[in-house]
């Protein structure tokens, strides 16, 4: 049994942050109808590594959704030394999907098993025309918009609150509590610039955050009414979905226990 | 003979500011192996006047390049509001080629007949792994590179010169002297962004430029040697020709005469 005894002791946790252009993509979870993310990647850890690797993603991002700093695990035999295994992977990947770090976990870590913040960017792009050098990354917004309107009524969203107006209603989520450590809002040019950090964010929570807050920006509502769609959790008071190419995934923080 | 005369009368016309990523397009120009932006345009405008129209570009970017502000003219009989144009042709075209704005000009007006400026930005990212989100529109670097020197060795180029060292061979240019106005070399983050203006630009005179500003980056010569590249008159001196992903036509300037 030595052999068995020596796989065992070799297998090793090797965690990857992960960078990608989620415009060709229906996501980062495997579905039968389009490719996606993870089971590119799949492909690309299983022949490196010359064994069946699912990884497990820390963030499962939307159809379109980017990110720069994604995280996902895989347990392995493979030997390689861990800091060389991005360089390994980038060359059997697609250029719009690139292994920006790895290196050895412990063991068996779960990365949606442990406390996390997630940091995500949302741009839009306001004109008359959309520009095509970055609506890519953007979501375009013909209308006037008030940014001071937006950042007073980003201050209602901040702090622990229920969500379910901000939720999408096929969730599966247990509660639908979350805290938003952060939400600023900035305009540069013609591009608003909306960061939003939390301990978790629920199906298409900031996308239905950013298209409420772009409501009051166009003037449909004032800021404080912010406060009476959260009071009524009830989705269909919030505003629209905002589009999936203006969102970025830009970090992932796991928290000490 | 009324008609002819009317439309003699009528015939006026349109200048066109037009943005596009080039990732998609082999270059402006007509060509027999792919689509390019000027074939797209022509679709898109003879649809609109419903006549066979042909527009006329003022700078024909390479396969890959991307513009910010191209000029195209083109004449015709339609009667639409010049500043509506815009937006009729943009509902003809695909999302990567916009038209920013549109005006009548002095009837048959000819952009590559007259004075101009062009300025063209070229931008580099710097790691050892390229970003996916911004791989779009940089060329990738992986060695480290002297900024400073790239600095240096860039005002050996500025001034009026005989650019024949920094063109493609295959040019069917008359003269190969031109002036270039500034050339600006700046870091932010890891991306280097070098902006060049000049009163014209030969062959994939930018682009070779930028190679031979990024050997000297990287310590392959020292800046001095760029004027003796200069004055050898010798293509095979200068650097490679950078990846056209990089460079972005950023304005096209008319000059009064």
């Amino acid at each position: 049994m030595k052999k068995e005894e020596d796989s065992t002791l070799l297998e090793r946790t090797i965690l990857l942050h992960i960078a990608y252009d989620g415009t060709n993509y229906h996501g980062w979870q495997i579905q039968p109808n389009g490719i996606t993310i993870e089971e590119v990647l799949n492909r690309a850890v299983s022949d490196l590594c010359q064994e069946e690797i699912q990884v497990i993603g820390a963030s499962r991002t939307d159809s379109g959704v980017h990110a720069i700093d994604n995280i996902a695990v895989f347990s392995t035999n493979f030997k390689m030394d861990a800091t060389k295994i991005c360089y390994a992977l980038n060359q059997r990947l697609p250029d719009d999907i690139r292994i920006m770090k790895s290196y050895e976990t412990t063991r068996g870590f779960h990365p949606r098993r442990c406390r996390s913040k997630k940091e995500y960017k949302y741009q839009i792009y306001c004109d008359r025309i959309e520009d095509p050098l970055v609506s890519r990354y953007t979501c375009f917004e013909y209308c006037p918009v008030d940014v001071e309107k937006m950042k007073e009524a980003a201050k209602y969203l901040v702090g622990e609150h229920d969500f379910k107006s901000f939720c999408a209603v096929r969730t599966q989520a247990r509660t639908t509590v979350r805290e938003i450590y952060k939400l600023d809002i900035t305009k540069e040019g013609n591009i608003i610039t909306i960061i939003i950090e939390g301990n978790g964010f629920l199906f298409n929570m900031v996308r239905i955050i950013v298209g409420t807050l772009l409501k009051v920006g166009r003037g449909a509502y004032e800021p404080p009414h912010v406060q009476t769609i959260l009071e009524a959790g009830n989705r269909s008071l919030a505003g629209p979905t905002a589009c999936a190419k203006g969102l970025t995934l830009n970090k992932y923080t796991f928290l000490e226990e």
